[in-house]
């Protein structure tokens, strides 16, 4: 098809400093895992989006120099040659699709952690770092030495960049690097030329720009990414409406940044950056950024904000809010996202959700996994290509029985394939749990995983879809007619309080019982008793504070109980326990953390303190915990008890067709296989994964095991960067 | 100096299986980070503990197979070749040394995160971890074929660690692995032969170990570490008065066992297998590891406990407790142990002061660090040896102003190397503050740091030590005589309150006023004001919570208060979490979480929730936090309020002396460096590796700059392990 000629200003070309991006599709610098640490796992992850069109490509954030080591979380680094040999590979995968290749230089200052180079930041005051709490990280106050020598840090690192064939150098202005640290008075309090004035507090960014300009501005792009607004208002940062624009007319004045990357929200404030969709709509920065680029005249300026759809983008550059569209996670969810809008196949964008489960696995020191894209960061070490499937071997029937998460994935991936595919649903829509999920409140731009599946499946000739068919039995499977069977038939919340702790059932936890529930409950309208609710969140994901502020968004009087630490814990991965927080708050809703419940009674729920008893240890006894009993229970008055202990699956058709295996090969079934939840609960990320990967590994004699990938790690007897007795390079202006 | 005959005990060879240990020093697997990731530093690592005379040295935990994926934790890992080949290193350098090498077998059941390798874990009963908080980590129910395939991964894996040159086979049964998770009724649910009686529970385990003796036993040792007491009572789990020995005896008249290391706690209660020094005094397991010894007649058993006197290691082999000293931490702390006690060196032991710094770094998916040991994992790549030092190149003469962490050990490792080392302190005392920080409540092992370092210190006739001098000026200094000048002046605790929370002072902080205190001035004895205590922690690593004990064991009414969501957060890290919440609740002192102070009045601390702000963003404003602002402050009634905010350093002198450098050169000095807390507040582990590293690389022209160091990671252009194509290695029993 076609583009839309309405859409043609996406794909104009734009001058940045001295290189031209051939379009406006811009993949900020966001953070993945790979690193330097990994070079195959990082070229090809970003050149598969420099393949689908993304005119200029990033890394995540990259360290100048081991003062600014984040380990153990994984930055990109240009310290030594070993980087700039594996970065390389990067950028030629990326110049073959003729896009531009950015590194983001980044010196954390304040907030560096240092656990492999066990150096120490330095930063405009010796302060506390405040992203590390309880690590005790601090910098160490820079002279005037000192700043020409981090000044020298990033040129050195510039070179290396430059070395390995980047074209945009950009400086980390934003996530409180130490750029930024200078700008704001809540970490500069410095008296001399460095501190007290905007003017002042400007001045290192300033002359950090100008060296790059001036050793680097003839071959590369220098530009910055810069926070407009910390979000902390007039005592905690910049301000857009204030020092943040004023400051980017100073620089602007000296004429040393080429393109100007905005963003909001410091680092503690990470999730406003990369907001969730459950709290920021797509384009929520497009104020603070319109602001920004009124200075900026004759300078590109990047707006991200999660935009997906071409129509936002469009406005958005017509509409003089920015020239570039920058994105890290739409480009992570669809990296053909460029070029299907240019080939006029937007029903074929895969959007981002904003779930943010990406960022979660880097923030557990993991590689980032999408919900949407079950390729991602698979390229190099399965060979996985989003766009290109290879085909089938043996285009056999297969019945797929279930379509949430991991049946439509699978489906989908079988189809493009090749196969013949019979997908089975038993309700009378597709999506399994996700579709009663997606609807709950905050949580529907999660419906996109269905509905890309569905438009995909329906496009393709060979799969059939079969929906409200009622559950099937082993029977109906083994009477179908199919070659081989994929059973997707998810899970569901426990009915009696098995959890975490102790794996025991809770004394009155029956959801037969008129005043206890399980989510699904919630859902299909089993009536609430009362006013008063108590929901236990022992998963501590999206679920239990969704149907908390349901309750309390429905009048009720509602008190949030969970056994860990943290309110709904995985939002610290995920970016929300903030936002999370000040929720709760603003709703006057009361939390119990480090709580399990005792017993549910009629109008009564008694909790009981997970560390009532005492830290001595007793020798070993018999039939007691060896530690004395403290108190520590409290009774809640609630009326509905809404249970989130754990999940179980839904394995028992799988498990009679796997006791029936003698039955198969005389019904003609070569193989039935499970994916998803019925092998186990599991995020819906990973049960996509699964019902992805044994369609693309579907030919093999196992499919249900996975092949090996490729790992990447220093392996003994190869050469190693630096090597000992290697000389330091020298930083320090003499 | 000769050994000690009493000790000779100790040195005595002892059979385990076909393999004979040289003595009975047993380095017992533990957690370190360089897993099978980073050949060169395991090996170099684990290999000094053989040449310190470690009679067994051992890997970390080894998962057997991509379904017992640890990431983002770091295991050791023997899948594939490129393990073995990393792995055999490792076995070859430790052999060198005439020492047994073990490897952990290990397989997580429900504990798999799976992050890396995104298989699921297969387990007796389809629980939810409760390991993972939040991380939705579930096992799959196993049916027989299952359990058949689990042990022939065990088998399989235990065949590539005899390739690779391992002696000993440990399967893992405690820290909740697949075994214990048989045994246990908390884990295991199942009706059939594997579930139910004692015997049943039990059969997975002793199949198990009875496959591996039969298919390895002519040529290994078949050993295991079994968790006697899960310490979670008759509920929980295995109590040693019951199920925990009698499992011994079942699984010892099979016969497939050749040595057993025995243990107590489990996954959840890691704190009480490592406890802390605060907690836990050495050979708290003492009673548990009896029992299980009286009913394995004829096999060696290991007893943990953080042994580091010898007199005690031989109170446990004649008091009939276990044969074998089993160590992890203490062989950290100091690699050459048993070679000091075999060579009548007694004093020269570096002994574990039990801080578990190690397993925090770990715990942050970093690599071990040791507050005793600074060469600890630097072996291989920055060339470190614990015992042996460069001797210096030039042989100057240096002073070293300040006596804490970094100064001791800076003055140390240059006295080792030759240097004229004048070593000198205001006070009268070696040790800096943390000579104040080891007379705390449950803190005095930490005082060996000092201890260890005084008397090395004095026995070196150039190293000289000058206590109760004052505090130097720079002009002390300069006219000192001194080549080369360490200025190691230290921190101190902020005296008006800017901490993390907008690095801001706080309304009313001033400690010069009677009722607001630095922990320096509670310990110089400044007379608390009132009953009612209040401490503010936001470093919540050890300090907060020490004197806030100590306030509730003089008899004040203490309140905890932190910004932090976790009452103090590196307990999370260091396994002190639990036992910390156990106290607090024991003595009844109320804490409050996510607080910052808004103002002290005298009697009153006003408090204010950090999420008081609401979540919905507006846009760009001056003047304000662009969110709404909801009520969130708290009053609580404090007569006395001590803060810990954040620390600032003490580098006036050093600041001085640079701002002096002209007269350097006059004054005979070649250069002046800072160390330790002087540069910015850290660790004292960091500040001992900053006084260690300068004095290893004094003698370039630059030692304030490190060296660069190896980096072990895959380069690109170099084979990896395994390629794309390569076959699985089949585990199913067909």
């Amino acid at each position: 098809m076609a583009r839309d000629p309405k859409y043609d200003i996406l794909f104009d070309p734009i001058q940045i400093g001295p290189k031209v991006s051939r379009n406006r599709f811009f993949q900020t610098s966001h953070c993945a895992g790979p690193g330097s640490e990994r070079p195959g796992t990082q070229a090809h992850f970003r050149a598969m989006k420099a393949e689908g069109g993304w005119g200029v490509v990033f890394t995540e954030y990259c360290s100048i120099h081991p003062e600014a080591d984040e380990y153990p979380y994984t930055s990109a680094r240009l310290w030594d040659e070993g980087d700039v040999i594996n970065l390389r590979y990067m950028c030629d995968m990326a110049h073959r699709h003729d896009s531009l290749v950015g590194v983001q230089l980044w010196y954390s200052g304040i907030h560096a952690p240092c656990l492999e180079s066990r150096e120490v930041g330095r930063a405009p005051t010796g302060l506390v770092s405040n992203m590390f709490p309880s690590r005790t990280v601090y910098g160490s106050e820079m002279d005037h030495d000192d700043i020409k020598a981090v000044i020298n840090m990033y040129v050195l690192a510039a070179k290396r960049a430059e070395q390995a064939g980047f074209d945009l150098l950009e400086v980390s202005g934003g996530d409180s690097t130490v750029p930024i640290q200078f700008l704001e008075p809540r970490y500069n309090h410095r008296t001399d030329k460095y501190g007290g004035s905007l003017e002042n507090r400007a001045r290192f960014y300033i002359e950090l720009m100008t060296a790059l300009k001036r050793e680097l501005g003839h071959s590369c792009a220098i530009t910055t990414r810069f926070e407009v607004d910390t979000l902390h208002g007039p005592d905690g940062g910049i301000e857009a409406k204030e020092d943040g624009v004023r400051f980017m007319e100073l620089m602007h004045r000296e004429g040393v940044c080429d393109l100007w990357s905005v963003k909001i929200g410091d680092y503690e404030e990470w999730g406003e950056d990369a907001g969730v969709s459950r709290y920021r709509k797509s384009g929520w920065m497009t104020p603070f950024v319109k602001d920004a680029k009124s200075v900026v005249e004759g300078v590109p300026v990047v707006a991200n904000g999660r935009f997906t759809s071409p129509d936002d983008m469009v406005a958005i550059i017509r509409g003089g809010v920015a020239d570039i569209i920058g994105a890290a996670r739409p480009s992570i969810a669809d990296p053909f996202l460029p070029n299907k809008i240019s080939e006029g196949r937007l029903e074929d964008i895969r959007e981002c959700i904003g779930c943010n489960m990406c960022v979660s696995k880097f923030n557990q020191v993991g590689q980032l996994q999408c919900t949407q894209n079950q390729t991602a960061m698979e390229e190099y070490r399965r060979g996985w290509h989003p766009e290109k499937f290879e085909p089938a071997r043996d285009p056999c029937s297969v019945l797929v029985v279930g379509a949430g998460p991991a049946g439509l994935e699978c489906a989908r991936v079988l189809g493009e394939r090749g196969y013949t595919v019979h997908l089975r649903e038993a309700e009378a829509e597709l999506g399994g749990h996700w579709r009663w999920v997606s609807k709950l409140p905050r949580l529907n731009e999660w419906s996109r995983v269905i509905t890309y599946r569905e438009i995909q499946l329906r496009k393709m000739k060979n799969v059939e879809i079969h929906l409200g068919v009622g559950k099937m039995s082993a029977q109906d499977i083994l009477e179908y007619g199919a070659d081989r069977v994929v059973v997707a038939t998810g899970s569901h919340w426990r009915t009696d309080g098995v959890g975490p702790e102790g794996h025991r059932p809770i004394p009155g936890a029956d959801t037969s019982l008129p005043h206890v529930f399980t989510p699904e409950q919630i859902v299909a309208g089993k009536p609430l008793v009362g006013k008063r609710v108590l929901v236990m969140d022992a998963e501590g994901h999206f679920l239990g504070i969704t149907l908390t502020e349901m309750m309390a968004d429905l009048g009720m009087q509602v008190t949030y109980v969970t056994n860990l630490s943290e309110i709904a814990d995985y939002g610290q991965f995920t970016l929300e326990v903030q936002n999370n927080k000040r929720m709760l708050n603003e709703k006057g809703i009361p939390t119990i953390r480090n709580h399990w419940i005792d017993r549910i009674e009629p109008g009564k729920v008694t909790l009981g303190y997970m560390y009532r008893h005492g830290p001595d240890l007793a020798g070993p006894t018999t039939g007691a915990v060896p530690r004395r009993l403290n108190p520590g229970t409290m009774e809640v008055e609630a009326d509905s008890v809404i249970l989130l202990t754990s999940r179980i699956s839904e394995d028992a058709l799988y498990r009679e067709l796997k006791q029936r295996k003698a039955e198969w090969e005389p019904n003609g079934i070569e193989a039935v296989y499970r994916i998803g939840d019925c092998k186990a609960p599991m995020q819906a990320l990973q049960a996509m994964f699964e019902g992805h990967r044994l369609a693309r590994e579907f030919d093999g004699p196992h499919p249900e095991y996975p092949l090996p990938w490729i790992r990447e790690r220093q392996v003994w007897g190869h050469d190693t960067f630096p090597k000992l007795g290697d000389p330091r390079p020298k930083v320090e202006v003499d």
